[in-house]
């Protein structure tokens, strides 16, 4: 089993995968001179359902067996999952060290049973029956009161660290916060206010790095971006857990993920992305000010030793370039 | 001039340059399917030091004219710097936001001027130029009041980030501390000791992690490593700034740096790396419980939307794995 350990300088968690132990022939695709994964079998594709764990949940288009063919959206556990979600969390040391097991679970949701079709070119109903599959594990990870935060996320493309082609997103059931929104609570502490419902009116008034702004949602590019054409989409209403969505919210933001992915794709020449929904801790003790919130993240540039070192993200495009850029993107798109 | 934008979500610091303002068609290197910078005319190379900027410092075979060729190693100002050493610092509002003025230097050092020369195939003489560069310019900078942190860095490769082939590496001087390396005065203001010198104890003790110990240096895998085959130099005597080597450490240094590169390249198949010097902040209250490290990254997977979401990353290696693997690479790997 895995191991999450404690980094006493940087005040960060890591988790030690000492199931998979990967030695140095193991990383094939990071090479200097290789490009792209390597071609071959695809686990993800339909008829291969065999090669993956059995599945958690599937869309078929007719009723049908678990695990056979003629489905549309299908969860299944992370093979190569670093947690299990076994016994207790329990803390234990190593001299001044400390660790915990890797208790948790991580889960894959694969977005169709065609290997090269892209997130950007599903079609709206498949899009909602992925965000419908990403309310459904979120909600039902927060049963197991074990799980302390839940991470919703996709890597799209070699620069986004997607191993796999096929068009797929995961979910991660953490035993313990990560604490890298820890700004939300503090800022409601201080201030007696949701720092995203501020920003929100502030962006709303400005308008300057409003992508789009719809019924339930705002996609905007954030004042401190990290990433060149960093994109949010914002709730509008104040809603702490992403698994509080209403089915009119579901429906639009299957619409928003369909429109801005189809934009970043378009506008930036086809690039790695990321998409991540942060989201309140759950099973915890209650803090007010979190309100969750989906990003998406370019990966026009890789992070350099300076963002490795301090944390400090060297952002070459301001949002005040990126917002019109994708604006104009997303409303020449139609859809 | 470029802003340094507080993210109260994150609690961090972002620099979005304001002068670059890239869009889309300027990110020629990161689109799927293409893998290594366009070749061509390169600035670095010998015979090219007018399309730099003019130059800051140079080790000369012999005595020369500034910004004539016949240099071994070349300090020059960033041509596309995020910084400008000019004015003070000033905090502004925008609203809720708060940003500052991009004060700060970005310096490169090349570090030969041979195109094609890796720095791990760099002989030790002028190894010991680089890091005799790396202390004179962390010494001179250190000496303007309005730089607080300065962070030396080197990219390595398309994956680390690097996007010139020529061997460079480089330092920033900040106006403000970016706060990663926090855990260090916290720990000293909790137990009363140095993190760095309790944790060099433990890994002395055990050996498991240990790479390889010298006279001054010791170079071994973190207990919390971020990244796989990620190997830290530390210096056995507490030292806070890395500008307080001692020339015997220097020489030291600049060997363990010849082995470790060396060890890298071969043992992990030649790939992207960076490294990094990690140290105690400049120009401000005196804080103890810093003591300077230098870490190396090799960048064999490329970090996705968990660590990016959660700043907690997955390491498929455990550095107990990692160390043997690069011991017997260092030393089998005659210098």
């Amino acid at each position: 089993m895995s191991e999450i350990r404690r980094d006493y300088v940087k005040n960060k968690w890591v988790s030690i995968s000492s199931n998979l132990a990967l030695k140095p022939k193991d990383f094939p695709t990071m090479k200097i001179g290789t490009s792209s994964a390597p071609a071959g079998f695809c686990p993800f594709c339909e008829g291969n359902e065999t090669a993956t764990p059995p599945e958690i949940l599937a869309y078929r288009k007719e009723q049908g067996e678990p695990n056979s063919t003629g489905w549309l959206v299908r969860t299944i556990p992370n093979k190569f999952s670093a947690f299990e979600l076994i016994g207790e969390l329990e803390e234990k040391h190593n001299g001044l060290y400390r660790f915990y097991n890797g208790l948790g679970k991580h889960e894959v949701i694969i977005e169709t049973p065609q290997h090269d079709t892209g997130f950007h070119e599903l079609d709206l109903e498949r899009l909602e029956m992925i965000v419908a599959t990403f309310k459904l594990r979120y909600n039902d990870l927060a049963q197991d009161e074990r799980i302390k935060y839940i991470q919703i996320y996709k890597n799209r493309g070699l620069f986004a660290g997607a191993s796999l082609g096929h068009s797929h997103s995961q979910i991660i059931g953490f035993p313990l916060m990560p604490g890298e929104n820890d700004g939300l609570p503090q800022y409601y502490q201080d201030k007696g206010r949701c720092l995203i419902c501020d920003i929100l009116q502030q962006e709303q008034n400005s308008k300057e790095r409003i992508v789009y702004e719809g019924e339930y949602f705002v996609a905007l590019c954030p004042y401190a971006s990290r990433y060149p054409y960093e994109t949010w989409i914002v709730p509008k209403r104040h809603t702490e857990h992403f698994g509080q969505l209403t089915e009119a919210e579901e429906k639009e933001l299957a619409w928003f993920c369909k429109k801005l992915s189809m934009a970043i794709v378009h506008a930036l020449d086809n690039p790695s992305y990321n998409f991540m929904i942060n989201t309140a801790p759950v099973n915890s003790l209650y803090e007010p000010g979190y309100h969750w919130y989906m990003e998406f993240t370019p990966r026009l540039l890789v992070t350099t030793g300076v963002e490795v070192a301090t944390g400090v993200y060297i952002n070459p495009t301001a949002p005040e370039i990126a917002a019109p850029i994708l604006r104009e993107s997303w409303s020449l798109l139609r859809y």
